[in-house]
Order: structure tokens, then sequence, then C-alpha cells
């Protein structure tokens, strides 16, 4: 069933197998190098090194630290590319372009189980989860925060990341009813207001019904 | 340190070893029926025949099922208690309630480690989770739909429950700063009216921003 070029043939004085074995050579060297030194540790001049490459071919394959990460701990969808992107536009509706982006993300069939496996491995697990938070707050929530803007930024985007945190886990992980099964406008509806006020609102207003 | 009474002698006809036996064993014998039921399809008589122990005497430790649960597996405070407490009282105010009795309840450090490492175990593991699912579905957000009554009152249930399972998430389990430092008054502020909105606000209003 492999339909792919037949693998080339070794050459002398190049790193032993093709351009596909190197590829997979620098995502070892960067799972390894990720797991001991955290997101922030790791440089790509290291997992060069490891991988036996040079830094240009890591940068060539992958671009940026964050796509090389995403595909070694295999992240089925970027969030540092997507979530900056749902940002933009007119702030006033970026709360329900943020939860559509998110839903529509995780709705997807090919998208959810390794989302949800890769969640279960973060939250079950002390050392992927500091490693896999190493990169959402560096590469997400630097961008949210740097995005919102002021003194209370970093705030905002914390409380942004629980209601996001929190309706993945009950939408995917425990398949809370009927959240679960929500259409995804419904869940634009519901959950949108909550990031809008998070990103914009006046957080020291009372609440609504009080 | 233990200034309980003795352990009774044994007396012949009885179940081997005394009170604090028996209790083990139906402790031993929930966990098990829980394990292989579920929560709903465990039954105080199944886990008093599986602890070969009376009904009655199943019932007089530990009361109620929720009760002989919270204690099986472990849980530190028993939620299907707490959360109706904190629902009682003005409606207006009840976020800023339930909010606070979460951030107390987990903030405290002989909750604290015992609930992370419960809920690690219940996102990292499908077993232990729809386990400890049908127990919250069926104690407490049975209870929370209840209170709130009317048609959207499962919608409404969870949706807090999805901002709940965030805030816990994100402040004890992966302590993304600066909500892992903030203050009990700050987290309330700020989580505070999402579940009120959740509970009480008109949800199909435009999000305060837009």
């Amino acid at each position: 069933m492999t339909h792919g070029p037949p693998a080339p043939a070794r050459r002398r004085g190049r790193p032993r197998g093709g351009a596909s074995d190197a590829r997979e050579r620098i995502l070892a060297a960067g799972a390894s190098e990720f797991a001991e030194h955290g997101y922030d540790g790791a440089t790509m001049r290291a997992i060069a090194e490891r991988a036996g490459v040079d830094s240009a071919l890591v940068h060539h394959y992958f671009g940026t630290k964050s796509e090389l990460f995403a595909a070694a701990v295999d992240i089925p969808a970027n969030p540092a590319r997507l979530v900056p992107q749902a940002l933009e536009g007119d702030p006033a509706d970026a709360g329900a372009r943020l939860v559509r982006l998110i839903v529509t993300t995780w709705d997807s069939p090919t998208f959810r189980p390794r989302g949800v496996a890769l969640l279960r491995g973060v939250i079950g697990n002390r050392r992927t989860s500091s490693m896999l938070m190493g990169f959402i707050s560096r590469e997400v929530l630097h961008r949210i925060r740097e995005r919102i803007g002021g003194d209370d930024a970093p705030r905002r985007a914390g409380l942004l990341a629980s209601q996001v945190i929190g309706l993945i886990v009950a939408r995917y992980v425990v398949e809370l009813e009927p959240l679960a099964s929500a259409s995804v406008d419904d869940v634009v509806r519901d959950v949108g207001p909550t990031l809008q006020r998070y990103l914009t609102g006046d957080l020291d207003e009372a609440s609504p019904g009080a």
C-alpha cells in the first residue's frame, strides 16, 4: 500500500539514508531535546547537532521551533499559527472567532482523536504537561497577550485559557452532554461572550445577573 | 497518634476483623463495583454482598452511595454535598459563591495534591474518566440542573462545568500564571460573572463587547 517513491540510494559522505530519513532523525532529536530541556531550553542548533545534520536543514524542513515542536509531539494543528489568525480583525468579535476556530478544529474527525490523546498525556503526566505548557505559554499565550495589550493582558490571557481548556476537556475528553453534541453555532453563541469578556470586556464590572 | 477506641476483640460467627476491617472491605468492594459497573450501575446491595456484610452496615458507615463513592475513590471533599450548599441563597450571587467554594477548597494544602492526582487520573484514563463522570453527572450536575430549573438547565449546567473544569485544570494542574497565584477574591471577581451568566444570565444576548 506504499505508493511513495522508492528510498533514494545512499551516497558516500552523506548522512545515512535519504531526505525522509534525515527528517525523521530531526523529529526524534527534537522530541528528545524538548523532553530534556523544555520548550524554551531547546535550541534548533542543539537539535541539529543531536540529529547529526546542519542547522540549515532543520530550518529547511520545519521553518520555526514552533513548527518543529508541533511536528515532534504530533500536534495535529499548530495553535501558534491558528490562534493569532483568529485574533486578527475586529476585536469586538474575536471571542466568537476564537471559539469557532477551536470547535471546528477539534470537531474534525482527523484532529479529534490525536488532540484528545495529546491532552490526556499532557494532563495525566507532569513531565509532558510542563513541556507542552512551555510551548503554549511561549507561542500561544504570549501572542494573545501581545494582541490584547495593556497591563492586564496576562490576567486576561490566563482567564481565556481557562475557559478554552475547560471547553475542550468537557466537550471532547469527558464528553459532557449536551455540550458534547451541541452545534458549532450553539457553542459559539454560548461560550463566545465569555471569551469576549476575558479579551476586551470590563472585568471589574458586576456580573450581568447580579 | 490514634486516639480512637481499640479494635474490638473478634467474636465467633462474625466476619474476620473488627469494625475498621469491615469498613475497609466495604471501601474495597465499592471501588471494584464502581469500576466494573460505573457509578449508576453499582448498588449498595451489591457492594454489601461483595464485602460480605449486611446492607445496613454499608449505610451505617457511608450513608449514601455518593458518600461511599467519594470515600472509595478518595475524593477529599464531596462535591455532591458542597456544590448544592453553594447554590442555596440569592441566585444573583450563586456564581460568585460557587467560584469561592471551588477555589478555597482546591487552595487547601490538604485537598490540592489529592484533587490534582484524582483529576490527572480522570482525564488521563478513559475508564476512570467514565466512572467519575457518571458520579459528577448524577450527583453534581443533576442537582445543579434541578436548582437552575427550566428547559435550558442541562445546557447551562454543561457550560458551568466547562468553566469550572478549565479553572481547576489551569490553576491547579498546569499552574498557568498569573491565574495560578491570583488571590481568591481576584478569581471570584474574574470568573464569578462567567458562572453567573451560565446560571442565570441571558445566554442569547450579544456579548458585552460586541
